[in-house]
């Protein structure tokens, strides 16, 4: 039986659920620019394909369908919200609609959630939309929990210096590098057109940000270090460690 | 190349909107049950493939990744929201976050959207998120123009014929029915299983709603009329007629 | 003693409200164009006049102010926004003002409320105010029941073959035709002009909408079909069904 | 013709208002208990009632639907949020309803507009509502005025004296006092029991507010002064200043 | 050990708060002009003097840090928000913000809260966030009470007749004038510049509001009446007389 | 003459800001425990001092009050919303009070903004205003730039390595560590308590967040790692470097 929920009837997902036996894991992305080798969709696939591997191996959980808009990308972290292809929107959107999800899962019975968070952005609108479900479901008698998680945060060191044998520049300037680029062609290679993967020095910023954002900041290709050196088996490395550590985390 | 922008590079998408010339598809569903015999996901699957094949038909359209969750279901039309599985936001959350959408592709220069709908409650969210984006982008100079439509509006008496030689008992009570069931029959078979089809008579409602919604209104199944003449070819001859006209109309 | 609310002093109300001994009529219309042979309050004195009957017929029933300023008029059910004499309001604006009213009720000790919909593209707001409340009254103890009608959704088959000899066109070009007139002709002729009344064919639409609304859709009158077979015994033949069974239904 | 907006058909309207030759008075009032001699809608009457007249006398205006449902009542000036038939509404729902409202009519060709205040405790929502629309209007280039008045700041010292010639209380205390019940034995005097109106000395408050508020602050009665010696009369005095004032003020 | 909350450490904090032992005040004002001759904030000093005097003098009481912008500036209370340096927030904004806050507070086991007004034009907004406060802590089990005050109605007619012995303009033009300034000059004067004030006749205005507001209507120099006698001695009298009186009746 | 906004008569501001000539720095904290040994005010206090010295080494600058309540403290980064003391707001209310206060200055003419942060939490929220505020200031003709920083994004690795001799662990456990702390005892010794400073080895956090947050991950003391070693030489050093590099790199 499929571990998405969506693909389930409504029977099956009742008897799965019942006794808030089940956890609700939530991959949350983004539809972002990662370069011109890749498409707009890894902040959406990554964390979803995380969240099903992780159900799987774990048991107890199900995944729900992906929120695949996000939080305006970031010129430091995404690129900036101004390229062609990055279509994000508001915090007080992205807040609302992962806040009124999680009551509407609660609803079902469910009392455990872990949001998946593939896209850097989103992260304080997922804090504040889990801080604000755990005191409104409290007040009808119901006791939530909300597990928070970013999928890189479970990367070691070590798989780090696998990944990056010539050094590491820094989880800021992956955005479209060799780390997404390598799972995603782990996972879809058919996103994926190394040819396209242009050769650059890891970005560098100034210590703050300006709004309106400046383009000349950002490389011209819109990723931040260069994913010359992805691979399908480097992604694998990364997925396995995730993968394995959340599901043993939250077994 | 792909109709879906969610699988492009951010330059070919940039490539194929400039100047405002493509048309920007947006499917809006629900994650709703659908009855014991189908999935929790048909109106968000089935005007993301109409979508997809308008797309292909017509040319100079792209498509944007579906919205899945949508407006609360109703007893008369969905079944009501308090069924394991249905899992749906306000209409502040939804009208939010499509207005935001709209927004973001607008700054990519695109000028016409069609958003394409699979759940019947989400129609007066969609309503006042395009309104509002009409008049909000007008601010900055940008003539937005915002198509909206449900598909099963472009099905003729003539087919509604064919499909229910033995009468049809109207649209609103076709939730979980023939129709859709019969759509995924076509477009998705392995999530619908018609040995658990069940088979009763149209449902009956008051001319009025209530709140809190009373359970005993709907059908055990959730379904609001018997799915179980539904046929994969019944689904092809819909779909032929939705994707025609639509791209007919459009084009 | 007068059925409404607001031509009562507060210990008559009070005493006539107790116990949660009395039901709520609350009608919702909307300022709108509806021809040139008829004023532009239909939807308010319409679903007003059906209050105070109703409660004057059932007992146990008060009918509160209207709520006069309703949901944006939408191309194919009101004619559209953009006519001169057609004032309506946001969706979030209806539904807040219309929450807190009922909620406000509600601390009075009242539970039981019935919206009185004049007003066809008020129905969602007037749908996702009555579930906020419901959850929201709960949250401090209070069970509510919110009953949402439309009252041409009373209007039995043999009254519309009674009404239209000829043949009825549909609910859905009734928009000042000869319903509405001739309600009106009953309750306020004064407000109605038949020699201004035009001779129309009933309004085609396609199968979409588009916002900004195209003007060249509607017919110059406002009217979606001729108004001109409009009497006041139609009118009153109308209101007899509605005010009866509406009343019958809710004692 | 009549002044009143909701009487007119479109046509007329438009011809009324084109080259925005009309100002537009919109009465806004409450729900509120007024002692036990008097209906609840005293804060709605008074200044519709006054907008009619001097739209009469003063030509170029056209009135409004009243906005019928006010901001919360306050202890000291309307006795208190916690009365039974008092029916009020948060200060987002008024502004955000008064704020659509006049941009509706701004959409007609309308820029003058001149809000008739009857409740007190609305006056500082209508100035945040009007001080918006403003901003908003000339978004879109339209240039938009809007008048505020509360209809008692036009009483002269003079006539307060003819009214209360044994010595003026204040206006904090005139809720329900002779002020209110004059105009509306003039006006509607079918709304008014001089035969439970209680005679009372004016309340007197300690110089804050306490929330939640305590009932024990407030005469039994809900009136914060006596209207024992209210005559049509004396109704008939302030009517014809205030309306002969803003009249002349705004011709 | 100060009574300002911010320079204590938590522990101490958590020492002298629990069980609800102190009541928490809570200055409030705003940045606007106060004419030439004094600085923008006026409005948050006082309130925020006030609060650690009557905190000293009553004890069992904490100083909250001040809220510093208010609630935009009126014309006839505080000389218009077209003034630079007055840098007002909308309505919206200063009662969220001061709702968190009180129930940010009262997470640490406070119940009693004292609003210090320094500036009128708030004081609609803290009604509202106050309602709101009481309301939403009850939910969640917590019985919370607010107090409401703008210092100055604690001021009597005796020392008013003392403060101004050539007759008493009314407290409608004190903006700026001989009030404020006095206690300026007896808290700050460093930050008045008796020099620069202006010697101008009261204010006068139409009994009605204009938005957008007309600045011809206001003395140039932004105050509504001459401070000109204003002295550091009439400062602490009226200092001295709303401490007192506001500590005794707190205690 | 001040470089406080506040401490400004209105003329004065006005010469200052004309032809949008100044900058105008918006410190930005909140109130929130920072162990034992210090008050609650260091991320007010500590970019309010900043702001100021900024502005006189550069010229050209103004700063405004400091916005004193942030956002809700989070468990990795501040030790968590749950300790008495710490007293934070929704991200809503803080976003839509800054964007109310900026686009305030930014009526007066001015054009350029620099928010300092002093709260890491407030980061996002900081973004969504700046980004708002840009795109709404624009639609009324007005090109507003801001500039985000949070002070410690300038503080060099060789003065890391200087005040941390014996190693950094880094800047997310610096939360009432050795670096507030040596700052606050350069600026505000008397709100520091060094004999009450805990010696507690760094907070280790697992990778993910939880809701309600689990005050077990927390050292008692509220600090994440030990002030003990904090000067106010160590302070001087790191306030010289930050002063010197901000107002560099903004004149």
């Amino acid at each position: 039986m499929s571990v998405k929920i969506e693909n389930l009837d409504w029977m099956s997902y009742r008897e799965l659920v019942e006794n808030g036996q089940s956890r609700i894991l939530i991959p949350v992305g983004a539809i972002e620019q990662h370069g011109l080798h890749m498409s707009l969709n890894p902040d959406v696939l990554i964390p979803q394909h995380i969240a099903c591997q992780v159900a799987e191996r774990a048991g107890g959980m199900l995944v729900a369908p992906p929120i695949a808009y996000g939080y305006k990308s970031q010129v430091k972290s995404g690129g900036g919200n101004f390229f062609p292809g990055t279509t994000c929107v508001s915090s007080r959107s992205l807040e609302e609609y992962v806040y009124d999800i999680i009551l509407a899962f609660a609803e079902h019975g469910n009392r455990e959630f872990i949001l998946i968070n593939g896209h850097f952005e989103n992260s304080m609108c997922l804090v504040e939309a889990a801080d604000r479900v755990v005191k409104q479901a409290r007040l009808s008698g119901k006791e939530v929990k909300v597990i928070l998680l970013s999928y890189w945060d479970f990367i070691s060191e070590a798989t780090v210096d696998k990944v990056f044998p010539e050094g590491f520049s820094g989880w800021a300037v992956e955005h479209g590098g060799v780390l997404e680029t390598s799972i995603m062609l782990k996972i879809h290679p058919e996103l994926v057109d190394m040819s396209r993967a242009v050769d650059i020095p890891p970005a560098e910023f100034p210590p703050y940000d300006v709004f309106p954002p400046d383009p000349s900041w950002v490389p011209e290709s819109g990723t931040l270090s260069s994913p010359s050196k992805a691979t399908a088996e480097k992604g694998e490395w990364i997925l396995d460690e995730c993968i394995e550590k959340i599901a043993t985390t939250f077994s």
